[in-house]
């Protein structure tokens, strides 16, 4: 891998993609090193982090969260984040590849549930119940049982469904969001996979078997926003992330993203943000930005 | 319906297949009353019963189980049941529809929760976690979340995979139990649905499209029992029911049961228990009958 791309990792395993495993903050720390652990690195896969005890801070994509004793963070497939270079605080890290999460073809919640972890990333003081739901699924990571996989899989639904979807749902107030909206997952999904090619509203409607029509209305009712506004804001995403995160120079990132000149590049960056890139850069290396 | 059949108890609306609740025992006491509640009747749902507190009796088809904090009851769609004449504990009934656990068409664990619910019937101390499981999902009944069914299914599903299901494996130890059985599970279901017809192996074979060979090995892996022990199990238990807890004659009774004479259903009845139809009703008349 080009050394100035961001680090990627990886879930290590295809016995992961079924049977997930969880580590002990501190344990993570310890066999990884400080180093790594507080490099900003991209995930392929999602993950929830509990903090049982201590206080300190976690980084997810721009933005520094004060975490404490029953904080939980989400982490969506490709969101960056970091641990703090001390390690002030103990807990749970649960990564697990988002199919894990379904109860089969034609789960109506699986759409929210991931749209939920890469948006909410970060909840405070999750309560009792949901912290000894927490305790319930760590310790059935210690069991043999035969129904293992699955007592995780329905109690991390469970955790799911009380407090991360719900207070995504209630900050991030999607319009007129209906459970089971796979054609929005579908769109999400189609802009995830193709926003490096900067993809038109009308070129994703050929490619989805609708009309741009539709498709605005879909996004509208769903999030608020355009097509148009919903691809602007994952390329946006990814020129934060790779100024933020990446060793590549300001038009090595332009050519990445597809703008024909650096210069558009920066018009665009400064039209959503009001700094230009490489302010944005030196505000990150200074560790002053945080959104 | 007929004064002398056992009273049936019937999940009270659409809704509930749905949507289940919940009820303090204490509750269920109140609303019904202590005769009705302490009659034995029969139920055309399933049910869990949690005592948190106390200590007493519960009646499941011929057995008086002791009650007390931390024992959960587990009763299957049809089985007869009755609560102690005074009530000396408290804790929770939730009634379900059996549909309800699953969790969409090709759930591999459906089978085995449905067996273990109707075979069980008593777990003694069940223990803090799943206690503190039982005590959340009692705690969602009272939310307004959309997500409230879901998640209480999530949680109910935990709870059976947890300890249901296993202590069931355990306790009757099926030879060469495979999740996911759904043939054992067709040809169980078979025997439910027509064992009044008192339908013999080649009956069932033709019916489920297998040989009787195939349909002997199948019940002889799942329960160490041939297919003809099945269904005089099967039979011997509605007889036990019928004598213990409805008003019909002994010859009402066989007649009911497809025996061609009473006096059928007497050896049918002595060959299994040792003793005669009279004397188990009358040993159930006087309390004394437990098996």
């Amino acid at each position: 891998m080009n050394e100035k791309c961001i680090p990627i990792e990886r879930l290590r395993s295809d016995t992961a993609l079924a049977n997930p495993y969880i580590f002990r903050i501190s344990e993570l720390y310890d066999l990884r090193g400080i180093d790594d652990v507080s490099q900003p690195h991209r995930l392929n896969f999602s993950a929830l982090i509990y903090v049982s005890k201590g206080e300190g801070f976690h980084y997810i994509d721009h933005k520094r969260h004060i975490i404490r004793a029953g904080t939980l963070l989400t982490l969506g497939k490709n969101q960056v984040h970091s641990f703090a270079k001390e390690r002030t605080v103990d807990g749970y890290v649960l990564p697990f590849n988002c199919t894990f999460l379904s109860c089969g073809k034609n789960d109506p919640y699986f759409d929210l549930m991931i749209m939920a972890l890469g948006h909410l990333n970060w909840i405070d003081n999750i309560g009792d119940d949901i912290g000894s739901l927490f305790e319930t699924m760590v310790k059935e990571f210690a069991s043999t049982s035969e129904f293992k996989a699955e007592i995780i899989r329905n109690l991390l639904r469970s955790i799911m469904l009380k407090v991360v979807v719900p207070t995504f749902q209630s900050e991030f107030n999607p319009v007129n969001q209906t459970i089971g909206s796979n054609d929005f997952y579908r769109l999400k999904n189609h802009i995830e996979t193709h926003f490096y090619d900067r993809p038109s509203a009308s070129d994703i409607a050929l490619a989805l078997g609708k009309s741009v029509k539709q498709l605005d209305k879909l996004a509208k009712d769903n999030s608020g926003e355009s097509v148009k506004e919903l691809v602007d804001d994952r390329v946006l995403l990814e020129t934060k992330r790779l100024l933020a995160f990446s060793q590549h120079s300001i038009s090595e990132i332009a050519t990445q993203l597809r703008f024909n000149e650096a210069t558009n590049m920066t018009k665009f960056f400064k039209r959503h943000t009001d700094v230009s890139p490489k302010d944005f850069r030196q505000l990150c290396r200074m560790g002053l930005h945080q959104k």
